[in-house]
């Protein structure tokens, strides 16, 4: 590996000479002195270098100026690779109050060409299509990489939570024989001369694989054919699924999905603190119990009668959580039935109703989920109710056919949450690089 | 939650009445006593109930049979999901040395009918195709669980190490415009009415992300339309790939791959270890440094001069490892550039030699690795030597513009993976729902 020390980590070598590397993130030269700010995955460190040297100083001099064929002063341009060895000396002006000085300069790569924005100003000077047209170099701007390390440590954190509670982490197929799940904006395949799909969810098998498990959860990508161009819907996103046998009802499940997001919020408290910071974002507080609200409740207080809530209605019921509860999370339970799928459990109590779940956060739905069905004769009744067949859901059935627990799980989408958490409007903003109805590259 | 014991924990609970909750394993009606085997997340616990009770034990003795439906002494079938109350008391002939006596049945779910072979036998009594024709009632035979508690484990064990080394986790787009990689065994689909193709590797944009993050790693699907029938091979796998820059060359990402696979057997041992004792496998020893033998010497050894390693020259240089340096584990480098992709790094000094690698685990290539290209320019040439153009690569090549660093990753199939490591013949053993020519469910 390249010998170096990571930006972050000068402090510690104060009085040393020390080699960093990375890109340079900005050159600035001035009447006596030339700045290079470096950018590696730490931070950024700052190296500075005198000019007009009296001539005495001759060979003993060299590594007063900046080199590596940029002689006479010349800084490499933004974005070069380079290695810069110098001594460390505090500065309360630099960035992590201490500086490289009198260094000296190897380019291990030099760009083609300057960046489509400045990657050192403070704010993205681009709007979105350009920063997604050049996702690769664009990302490296710390706002736009800091949305990346904060979903990174949210799936940590997801998973680290679910392990500890006994679930064992799964991977599916996300080729499919049949378009069942909603029926609609599915991708179509050719898959060895056969019709295939690209899978919505892990639904069918996460419920199969509670019967070997019991509790199991999947970090993977799912496909949507979704021929609207919204600020909340994506091609590809990565979900977030879980599932859990020996559930009571869908509130066991929602007791594990609050745990869930504490951890998830404590991963990027521990990990992605800097992003934070950057970000400017406080994350919020999980209530030890979230608030629910029922959907007929739901229903009366935005004086709606529509089996769904619209999106002013879920930002409406969010501030009315926060109003009410101190709350940003709000579950908002027992959806119709007329609306969740097939395979969600009827409400006992409640005819017409499910132990389906929502979970806003601020303002928007961020989680779906809820008690299934968990007896063969009950899909058969329910697909016959909906009048389709047993057919298409062959493979999904025979899980039930062997005896299943009562289970129940959820779905998280991990973009979703990264946008609603650092407050980005698009959910494209907190996607590398995403799909969408109109973008298939890079 | 449905308040239960798990059977692991019955010895903490000798005395008590309990409530344990599972699947019937196995129900055994003997002359006088009845067992029922259940089966849960950790484990087997067993309950036993006396027949023939003398008339006066009257309702008094009601918990002494298994109830539940089922008087008279009958037992509800294998695969019923059962709550099962009793009194904890040591049997060294049960399974974990505790047993329920004086047991009450209540049953959560029948099944519609028997299992396709016997779940309780020791042994899996059905062919493969059964297996995977069942799988979700076949996986929860507990050595078929076995294999993917161990593929579980070994995904966290690679994400912890990698996490630990400064790694970033991302996500990037199973849908591209342009089947660039490799050109063959690409699906194709239908992308709202344009062409496009499901990605057969991270590799662009993993090698993007270096720019960004510099380490990187990605745990997900890739596809591979692999037209042949073979015990290695399935059209879609999970693929463990990382990324990093700032390297000399090859050995230092070879020097991360040996970490990355001694953490996730580390991790195999310590979250799996009844599913290495189930199955009887003792995990290898990762040596300090796994030997390396060039490409040119493997040739000669194998008395070869086909610029590829043929599956009988694997295993023997893997015997050769085994024998000479004591390791399952040998790392072939300097592969032949004819059989590297264009972004692989030729070896500076021997023409003709790549900084590309493979490593060979117990008779089979689980990594491909190597140094990529990192300046534009040389991807360029790379290109036109093969007598491309750089127009599909557009995207792609778009990193290399805006300065990369000396960087080189690696590839580990999952499933390939934990086959070698549990001795299945099979691929397929190892995969919950495997896809591959012939199979596209459940």
């Amino acid at each position: 590996m390249i010998s170096r020390v990571m930006s972050a980590k000068l402090a510690e070598h104060a009085g040393q000479r020390v080699t960093i590397a990375g890109w340079v993130h900005r050159r600035r030269r001035l009447k006596s002195v030339s700045f290079l700010v470096i950018r590696d995955r730490t931070g950024l460190a700052q190296a500075v270098a005198e000019h007009h040297l009296p001539p005495e100083v001759g060979a003993a001099g060299r590594g007063l100026l900046f080199e590596g064929g940029f002689a006479g002063g010349g800084l490499p341009p933004e974005e070069s690779v380079v290695e810069v060895t110098g001594t460390v000396v505090a500065n309360a002006q630099a960035p992590g109050g201490y500086e490289l000085v009198s260094p000296q300069v190897e380019v291990l790569a030099e760009p083609c060409e300057a960046p489509p924005f400045d990657l050192y100003r403070p704010v993205v000077g681009a709007a979105l299509p350009t920063v997604l047209d050049h996702a690769p170099v664009a990302l490296r701007h710390p706002l736009l990489r800091a949305g990346l390390e904060i979903s990174a440590a949210s799936a940590a954190g997801f998973r680290e939570t679910l392990d500890r509670l006994g679930f064992t982490e799964i991977h599916t197929p996300k080729i499919v024989g049949s378009a069942t799940e909603s029926g609609a904006n599915v991708f179509g395949l050719d898959y060895f001369g056969r019709p295939a799909y690209l899978a919505q969810s892990p639904q069918f098998y996460k419920q199969a694989m509670t019967g070997v498990f019991e509790r199991v959860y999947e970090v993977g990508p799912v496909f949507r054919a979704e021929p609207h161009d919204t600020v909340r819907h994506l091609a590809q996103y990565t979900s977030l699924d879980a599932e859990l046998g020996f559930i009571r009802d869908h509130r066991d499940v929602m007791a594990v999905l609050r745990e869930a997001v504490a951890g998830m919020l404590e991963s990027v408290r521990d990990r992605a603190a800097p992003a934070l910071d950057l970000l400017g974002v406080v994350p919020p507080e999980v209530p030890a119990e979230i608030p629910a609200i029922h959907f007929t409740e739901a229903q009366r207080l935005t004086s709606s009668d529509e089996p769904d809530l619209a999106p002013a209605q879920e930002r409406w019921l969010s501030e009315w959580a926060e109003r009410e509860h101190g709350s940003e999370f709000l579950f908002v339970t027992g959806y119709p039935m007329v609306k969740r799928p097939f395979y969600t459990h009827p409400d006992p109590a409640r005819p017409g109703c499910t132990n389906g779940f929502d979970l806003l956060f601020r303002g928007m739905e961020l989680v779906t989920g809820g008690q299934r069905l968990h007896r063969y004769e009950d899909y058969v009744r329910a697909l016959a109710e909906r009048g389709e067949g047993t057919e298409a859901y062959e493979g999904y059935l025979q899980a039930f056919r062997y005896g299943m627990p009562p289970h129940g799980g959820f779905a998280l989408g991990l973009e979703r949450w990264t946008a609603r958490l650092t407050g980005a409007a698009n959910v494209r903003q907190t996607t590398a690089f995403p799909r969408d109805l109109h973008r298939l590259s890079p």
